[in-house]
C-alpha cells in the first residue's frame, strides 16, 4: 500500500502483493491478467521466486508436482487426513492436520536432496571431479546430519521407483532442449551409482530425490522444495479425505475397532477379572 | 492391494491409488504414463473425481486456481503463515497453521456458494424462474444458515472485486465453447443484481462467489470447493512464509513490539508503580 | 498497556493479561502472587472466567480433567501424535495435529452435551417437569441437531464407562457440601434412564457426558467444555507421543508395512504382470 | 490389550494403558482410583513418566505450569489463537493453529534449556567446577547450536522477568524440603551472573530457563519440558481464543483494517490511477 506507509504497515513489508479499491497486483502483475493467461504451475514459480517463468520451464516445475500427490493410506499424513474427516473436520483441517506432518523425515527429504545435491555441485564448480565429491559430500552428510541419504532407498519400491526413471527422462529431455543444464540429473545419478556400489544391491532413487532434481535444476531453493512437495501432497490429502467423507465412518481409529493395542505395562488387566 | 485382502486392508480400502514393488497407479492410470502428459489441473480432477477431464474443462478449472492464490498480509491465514516461520516451523507447520484458518468464515465461503448455487439450479431445474427462485433462496439461506450471502460483499474491494468479471467472462467463453452449461454464471449474476437491488448499493460477487460458479459450473461437490480453495491459497501462504524466512525476525507478534494491546480489565497496572 | 491506548493497541483489548517491564498480571493478580498459590485447575478457571474459584469448586474442575486424560492408540488423535513425531515433529507439532481432530464428532460431544442439558435445564426453571423436559428436548436435538444423543453410548465401554459413576458420585458429593446445586447430574441421570428404556438396553453416559455435568454444574459455557476437553486430552496426546519417540520409528503408519489397502478402483494392478 | 495380541495390536503397543469394556487402567491404575484422588498436575506426571509423584514433586510442577500460562497477544501463537476463531474454527481447530507455533523459537527454548543445563551438571557431576563448566557449556552451545543462550534474555521484561526469582524461590524451599536437589537452581543462576558480566548489563532469566530449572530439578527430559510448556501455554490460547469469540469478530487481521502493508516490490499501484 504506497500513500500509506508507517511503522505498523512496514511491519507486513512485501514484494508479492499490491492492492488499492478495485485492484490486486500480484508481483507487479494486474491479477486479471494473470487469469486466464498464466498455467498454475507458473503461477506458482511467479509467487514464490517473483518472475514468470517460460512455458518449458513450468512444464517441468508441473512434472515434478503431478509425480508426488499420493502415495496411499499407510503414508501417516494420508491416513490422518482421512481420520480426521471422521472426526468433523472439514478438508481445510485435515489438510491442515496432514500437512504438518510432512516434516523433516516424511516430506523433508526433498530439502535435503536438493542441499545435498547443492553440496556436490558447488565441489564441481569449485573444480572437484564429480567422481571424487559424491562420495566426499555423502560422508559430510552422514557425518554432520544424518544417516540417511536424503531421497535415496524406498522400503517398499524395490528395485525401482517407477516415478524417478520417468522424472530423470524428461529432465534429459529439458537439458536436450537447454530448458535445464543437467548437472542435477548428472549428480542425483552418480549418487545413485555410488549407493548401488556401496550398499551391493539398488537403492532407488526416490520421489524426493527425483523431484529435488528438477527442483535443483530449476534453481529452487531447499526450503521451497518442501513446500512445493507439500502443495504436491496436499491434492492426494484433499482426494483420501473427500473419498472418507463419502465412505462415512466416525472417529475411524488406525485398525479396525475389533483389533486392539497391546498393552505392555505393569498391572494388565485379567480379563477374567481380578 | 489386491491379493491381500482381508479385514485389516479393508479398513483402509480406496479407489484412488493402487500399488506393488515398482507400480504406481492413481484412478487406474499408471503413474508413468501420467507424469509428462497431464497438467497439474488435470490431476487434481483426476484425483479428486476419478475420471481426467479435457483440456479445456482443465484450462477453466485452472483459472480458479490461479486467481485465489492470494489475498495479502491482513488476511488472519497469511499472517499466520509469516509469524509461524518466525517461531521455528518449516514450510510444512507453516502451511497447516495457516491453512486450519481457512474455515468456514475465512475460506468457507465458495464451499457455501456452491450450495446456494445449487439450491437455485435445482429449484429452476423443477420448472421455476430465476427470477422468483434466487429471492426465494437467498431468503430460505438467511433464515437458515447466517445473514452473510456467501460469495458476494468485500470489506475492501468496493465497488468490483478486479477478479470477479474476469473469471465470469472466461466462464462465458467455455459456454460458447460447449466446455460448461453457462447455468451456474447466469445464475450468479441473478444473485448480484437482485442484491445491489436489495442493498441499493453494490454487493460486489468476490473470489469465493466467482471460483464457486466455475466449481459449479465444472461439476465440483461443494466440500471439493472448499479444498481447491485451499489449495490455491497454499501458493500464496507458502510464498509469503518464504518471504518472511528471507526477511527473517523470530516471535513476530501481529503489531511492531513497540504498540502494546489495550488492557481492559481490572487493577490495570499504574505505569507509575503502585 | 494503558497509557498507550490507540486504534492499534485497541484492535487487540483484552481482559485478561496486562504488562509492562517487570510486571504481569493476569485477571488482575500479580503473577508472582499466583505462583505457588493457586492450583493449575484455578489457575485454568482464573484465566477462561476471571474469576479464582474456591478450592472444592476447583477440585471438582480437577476431577473432570483428570478423568479425560486419554483413551488409548485407536482414538483417532492418539494415533496422530504418535505417527506424527515419527514424521520428524516436535511434540508441539505432534499435539497441532492431534488436538486439531478433537472437532464435533471427537471431542465436540462434551460441547453439544453441555448445551442439551441446559435446555432441559431452562425447560425445568421456566416451570416444566423433568420428566416432561427430557424427551421433548431429546426430540428435539434429534430434529434440530443430529440423531446422537451427545455424551451417552459407547461402542466399546458397555453396559458402563466406568468413568462416569465415579464422576457423578462426586458431584453429589459436591451437592451435598453446597459447592454445585446437583440440578445437572439429576438431568444426566434421567436422560440415561430414558435412553435405556427407549432402547431397552444400557446406553451408557460416557467421558463426555460425565464431564459435560462436571462443566455444566460449575458453569462453565458449551465452548469452554470443548477447549477443557481438548486441555486434558493433550496429557494423553503428550504421553503418546513421548512414548512413541522412545520407541523410535519413521513415518509410522496405522497398520504394519506388511499390511497393505485394499484397491477397490478401475484397472487393478495385476500382480502376476499385465 | 493381552489375550488378543498379534501383529496388528503390537503395531500399537503401549505402557501407557489397558482397557476391557468397563475397565480402564492408566499406567496400571483404575481409573475410578485416579479421579478424585489425584492432582491434574500429578495425573500429568503419571501418564508421562509412569509414577505418581509425591504432593510436594506435583506442587512443583504445578507451579512451574500455572507460571506460564500467557504472555498476551503480541504472542504469535495468542494472536493466532484470536484470528483462528474469527474464521470459524472451534477451540480444537484455534488450539492446533496456535500450538503448532510452540516451536523451536517460540516454545522450544524451555527443551534447549534443559539440555544446556544438563550438560554443566554432566560436566559437574564430572569433576569440573560450576565455575569453569559453565562458561566452557556456554560457548560450547553458541557454536555448536545457536548464539541465543536458551532461557536467558527478554526483549520486553527487563531488568527481571517478574517470574523467575518467584519460580527459584520455590525451587530453594523445595530444596530445602529436600524435594529437589537444587543443583539445576544453581545452574541456572551461575549462568545469570556469567551473561550479566559478560554483556555489562542484566540478561535476565526468563519463563522458559526458570521453568526449565523446575522441569530438569524433577528429572523431566528436554522434549517433555517443551509438551508441558504447550501445555500450559494452552490454557492462554484457549482463555483468549474464548475471548475473542465473545468479542465477536469476522476474519480478524493483524492490524485494523484501515491499516496495509507496504507493498516493496516492482510495479506499485499508482492509487491516483495509471
Amino acid at each position: 500500500m504506497n500513500g500509506t506507509q508507517n511503522d505498523v504497515s512496514d511491519w507486513w513489508k512485501t514484494d508479492i502483493i499490491d492492492m488499492v479499491p478495485g485492484e490486486i497486483r500480484l508481483r507487479g502483475h494486474p491479477i486479471e491478467e494473470l487469469i486466464g493467461n498464466v498455467t498454475f504451475p507458473q503461477m506458482i514459480w511467479l509467487m514464490t521466486r517473483g518472475d514468470i517463468p517460460s512455458k518449458a520451464q513450468a512444464e517441468l516445475l508441473e512434472c515434478a508436482l503431478v509425480a508426488a500427490v499420493d502415495h496411499g493410506p499407510q503414508a501417516p499424513s494420508i491416513a490422518a487426513s482421512r481420520m480426521a474427516v471422521t472426526c468433523g473436520l472439514g478438508l481445510n483441517g485435515a489438510m491442515a492436520s496432514a500437512i504438518n506432518m510432512l516434516d523433516d523425515i516424511h516430506g523433508g527429504a526433498g530439502e535435503q536432496a536438493v542441499e545435498l545435491y547443492s553440496w556436490i555441485d558447488n565441489a564441481v564448480q569449485a573444480g572437484q571431479t564429480l567422481e571424487t565429491a559424491v562420495p566426499e559430500m555423502i560422508d559430510r552428510w552422514q557425518t554432520e546430519c544424518t544417516k540417511f541419504v536424503p531421497g535415496f532407498g524406498h522400503r517398499f519400491h524395490k528395485p525401482v521407483d517407477p516415478r524417478a526413471p520417468r522424472l530423470l527422462g524428461l529432465v534429459d529431455e529439458a537439458a536436450l532442449a537447454g530448458t535445464v543444464s543437467g548437472r542435477y540429473a548428472e549428480i542425483g545419478r552418480a549418487i545413485q551409482h555410488m549407493l548401488n556400489t556401496r550398499k551391493g544391491k539398488p537403492v532407488p532413487m526416490n520421489i524426493d530425490g527425483a523431484t529435488a532434481v528438477i527442483y535443483a535444476e530449476l534453481g529452487f531453493a531447499g526450503p521451497l522444495a518442501r513446500g512445493l512437495f507439500c502443495l504436491s501432497r496436499s491434492v492426494g490429502i484433499i482426494a483420501h479425505a473427500w473419498e472418507q467423507m463419502n465412505q462415512g465412518g466416525r472417529n475411524k481409529g488406525p485398525t479396525p475397532p475389533s483389533y486392539r493395542w497391546t498393552y505392555s505395562g505393569p498391572s494388565p488387566i485379567d480379563p477374567k477379572g481380578d
